[in-house]
């Protein structure tokens, strides 16, 4: 982050801060590691995802903690979908090698989502984007919707191990030991190539 | 339509002609009747659907006729999802009751979707965004995003029962007979409703 002001993702407070044991330890004010966070823009930024759906699942979020996308200014709506183009060109480039979207069944696809609301399958009440790169073989039985819908799906969840949000909905809770949270460091490292990749696009 | 220009949701023609027997009886030039339209701007359009997932579920198209959300322009994206906000309101207070999307749960939610690219389930090849709204009793049970990537979501294939596209993906087709396309007259009669409703709103 090259700002110096105070970021939320919702309950998570983003910072320097290196949390050793933020899964297994945590305390009800959690922290997100800003090594996460690989782009930012004076409105908005871009977070891996501690438990990807596949490969290259990230996240934009204004900075301003609102829960719904109607609560956005004119200016956020720009800056968070001008946001999610970019990152589709960079995540573009690295899953589908190719640095045009053209619509070509060869450059890949997108799943952009938003969940605006509990009913929605929001587990974070702050405005995110989803942005999931999709392939070809990635269609065949991921059941990504289902998936983004599951616990497997609750980034707040993720997140936040104890007293987590319990997303709204008929499927099963999958036990503690199928989800498997990333590590910090396996997210640092995949942060710091998105954002060597976006300082390319700029 | 206010203008007089012509207007395309991919394939289709949306004209004041009217089609009677549009799905039974197509020729490779389909149409859709612009009396669906219940919104527009000078950069986009909202449509009801043809075979909503859940009640209320529309889509706002850029009228300009490009496949993936990276080709829109920076007026164009504020434009698309400007409106979605709005759309989103004018659904508010027709299903939610509610002339405030405030983050309440009794607000009800919405999943705002936009399949970029055929690899994510899109069917026609021109941009365009899902608002479907969502309320407690919609998250029991009903599988949205399942059926938003099986053939019930195959906006195309509603549209366009002869030589549609086929949408990319794991699930069996539904059967023609299972499938309930709504007439033109419950879909102009729910076009006019919104119209109205979204003209209270400016």
């Amino acid at each position: 982050m090259s700002s110096k002001k105070v970021v939320h993702f919702g309950p998570f407070e983003v910072t320097d801060q290196v949390i050793v044991d933020r899964f297994k330890n945590r305390s009800s004010s959690a922290h997100l590691s800003s090594s996460q966070v690989f782009y930012n823009t004076s409105l908005c930024f871009s977070l891996v995802n501690i438990k990807p759906i596949l490969p290259g699942h990230v996240l934009v979020i204004p900075y301003r903690k609102v829960q719904r996308l109607t609560e956005l200014t004119q200016d956020e709506v720009t800056d968070l979908f001008s946001t999610v183009q970019k990152v589709q060109k960079m995540l573009a480039k690295k899953y589908f090698g190719t640095e045009t979207i053209a619509g070509k069944p060869e450059d890949g696809s997108f799943n952009i989502t938003i969940q605006d609301g509990k009913f929605a399958g929001q587990t974070v009440p702050h405005v995110h984007c989803h942005i999931i790169p999709r392939t070809k073989d990635s269609t065949e039985g991921d059941g990504l919707y289902d998936r983004l819908q599951t616990e497997e799906g609750n980034v707040g969840g993720g997140f936040w191990d104890q007293n987590r949000p319990v997303q709204e909905g008929k499927f099963p809770r999958i036990e503690d030991s199928d989800r498997k949270p990333r590590s910090a460091e396996v997210m640092n490292e995949e942060a710091a190539l998105y954002r060597e990749q976006m300082s390319l696009l700029d």
